[in-house]
């Protein structure tokens, strides 16, 4: 599904530079790429993270199944191509939005290594922080929220990561949130914005604000 | 490819809204799709009206064949069934710029009337403003930039839009720009600018300073 087929697109770049947009917002655009099984916390995490951002004026956008298995993707099934494709167009889509100067948030179980490696390979360095939302399984079938993991055990549904499927554990992400250990999701994401806050990727503007409210 | 495979996806809200995004904007998100022949002028009066927008602080962004052929549509060739995928990820990407705040702008050639009516209809009343950039064909085939047309009428090219494909013109597009009659891309791009002010989709706060500066 992915080889080149657009051949002869001619190439030019447009006038405004991803400089004059983070001058504009007091921030670079960047890619959250959280990772992790179904009920690890994923989505919770990321939808707390641009609260927490946007609050204080940060340009964010959170890509998740909702947003895209029912739009851009709905063409899209559970084959191992199709879920190589998804999280091909997303890396795509978010890299769109990063160059945008958006700060854009994914939550998907994107399970496998080569996948979001090469979500991470068409960005510039440092404009893709892979984020490991890690649970235990354990914890992830007793939450369950949408009786995912019952119907995996039941084989009602097939191919289901971490009970049927495998998933690939990121072996060096930019931050580790282990939501076993800490549920809760205020100090989870607060993780996630000090990160932001750590690297660069904010104007001291921005910085000061976030310092004035605690962070 | 545009059935639904992705089934038992759970739908949720994000917490923040389109308004909440339009309140630190200053600004509705919109998708301003032009629309018209190869050489037509609709990237450069897209550019154009993008850097006029930004200027003023309004959060843009060009999605054109560039950043668009070479990555999310690059497995993507040039038959009908391709063709109309490619216009419906892009109609779906913008729907996703709308909603994240940002005025998108798609300067594609899309020649056919049902894609572009499928793009309208994925977003809300208002949020998609179809912009035809009309030229006549033997204004196209001189000005032939990219000696595209050339190419075309050896046959060089198969299937080209105006010369071996149809154009289906917009019946009711929001906006007409005639880059015939008119040829100076500032005053083209300013009818756009102009539409955005007296539509509705910007705030006081932009529109006084866009007076200011003489639209």
């Amino acid at each position: 599904m992915s080889e080149i087929k657009a051949t002869n697109v001619h190439w030019h770049k447009g006038n405004i530079t991803p400089s004059d947009r983070e001058r504009l917002n007091g921030h670079k655009g960047v890619c959250l790429w959280y990772t992790g099984l179904s009920a690890s916390g994923k989505s919770s995490i990321a939808v707390r993270v641009e609260e927490k951002l946007f609050e204080h004026g940060i340009r964010t956008f959170v890509l998740d199944g909702d947003n895209i298995r029912h739009g851009l993707n709905k063409n899209l099934g559970f084959s191992p191509e199709d879920r190589a494709e998804n999280i091909r167009r997303i890396g795509e889509v978010s890299k769109l939005f990063v160059d945008a100067g958006v700060v854009v948030c994914t939550a998907f179980i994107s399970p496998y290594r080569e996948d979001r490696d090469n979500a991470r390979k068409i960005m510039k360095e440092g404009d893709f922080i892979e984020i490991f939302i890690k649970a235990d399984l354990e914890t992830c079938e007793e939450r369950d929220p949408k009786g995912l993991y019952k119907k995996a055990l039941s084989g009602e549904i097939k191919d289901f990561t971490g009970i049927s499927a495998p998933y690939e554990e990121p072996l060096n992400p930019e931050l580790i949130i282990n939501t076993t250990d800490e549920t809760d999701i205020d100090k989870n994401a607060d993780k996630v914005v000090k990160y932001l806050m750590g690297k660069g990727y904010l104007h001291s503007e921005i910085k000061e604000k976030l310092t004035r409210a605690g962070y």
